[in-house]
């Protein structure tokens, strides 16, 4: 599992008074960056390997600009191709929002999936948490 | 069915070239502008009667800056007091992105869900596409 | 002059319950789609040939998510190589925000700037306004 | 001064590969929470006393997904009721953009400025810098 530790930023609160639901889905793209390393590990974006199929959230309890927003992060799927991986937001203990996003190690040049390499398969195995 | 027209914007690129993924929750949030007009007429935020419960995002194929993109917009289901709006986002003919959002009508007061009034219900009903 | 007409977004607000400063430089940047367009037609981002030097807002009165925004640009001046790019944002017939680009005509393979080829210059220039 | 470390996130590049122009206000803001912090401890938006007259940001360098950033922040003048903040973003050690903000003390009951309170202001100016 990672953590990420998010200060939220008052842009990123709407006009209700909490974070916008927006927001969600750009700190867990950020929680990814351990992920993203592991595949580029200088994050060059010329040298990406990972696409994204899917996310979702839930919301589930408001989110202030208050106080610090831990992101949990860890894969509940780890298939031939792709990965599912799981985010959590915790704000002052309690899970305020729950998210899955998809991604899969893409070939660019042929523009379709590959397998994950072994030796990368091999160190993501232990974020893998059987649900 | 409602359509929303979006000039995608430089700042919603990123640096693999095409539209960021986050920017779908964001164009999508602003394809919801029809339906809570019946809920806030006059979109004041200090009488907003909705939250949001659930997204997703499910990536069918790149999005691009150059070209327009059309936002459908409909319910998949409307319940009690909750209710799922399905959107895809359309460029060049193609469907590149579909999506779902389940808001729940929302009383701030007792902090918890509430029936959707009937005549919004008889207005929302028309948008309803069965799956 | 160019007229773009934007309606704001609820995760452009803040927790003042107004448009967020930070949403003004997002829109002018829009609001130049019409310029790109004089020096990349197709506004292919692999085939572009502008960098922004400097930009500047001044916050003259709160904007709203309830109405439309029009955004006014214009130049201030046209250079040999580069522009100054006027954008005022105006809501209810009121001015709110006005603020400043400037853009420079570049040269990516030599890494500086490079003069605007005349028959461009010749198309901007009616949209130069003396100040 | 105050020194904030982000990492640049991947919502944040744009098609031309490097952090988007649009981003550099954002971190500004979020760079500006200690001087909040003297005038709403608790960073409760209900009870904020600071409105934004002005921004600007020069772009000096290209900034990258890469590498973290410094954004430093100090004050180049405090006057009665407004301050002038200058903030510095740093990337490898180089200066690659810059810019200011000028906020005033505000009371929004009375719709004008108000004077900033000296015991703030005795907090505020170790901060200064002359320039």
């Amino acid at each position: 599992m990672w953590t990420l530790t998010v200060q939220p930023r008052f842009n990123e609160t709407d006009a209700l008074g909490h974070i916008n639901n927006t927001t969600l889905p750009v700190w867990f793209e950020q929680a990814r960056t351990p992920i993203f390393r592991y595949f580029t590990p200088d994050l060059d974006p010329q040298n990406w390997h990972l696409i994204i199929a899917k996310i979702d959230v839930e919301f589930l309890a408001e989110l202030y600009l208050q106080h610090e927003v831990e992101v949990r992060t860890y894969f509940s799927k780890i298939g031939n191709s792709s990965m599912t991986i799981v985010h959590e937001a915790w704000q002052q203990g309690k899970l305020c929002a729950k998210g899955h996003a998809v991604m899969v190690h893409f070939d660019h040049d042929n523009k379709g999936s590959k397998p994950i390499p072994e030796d990368i398969k091999a160190q993501l195995l232990p974020h893998l948490v059987e649900q």
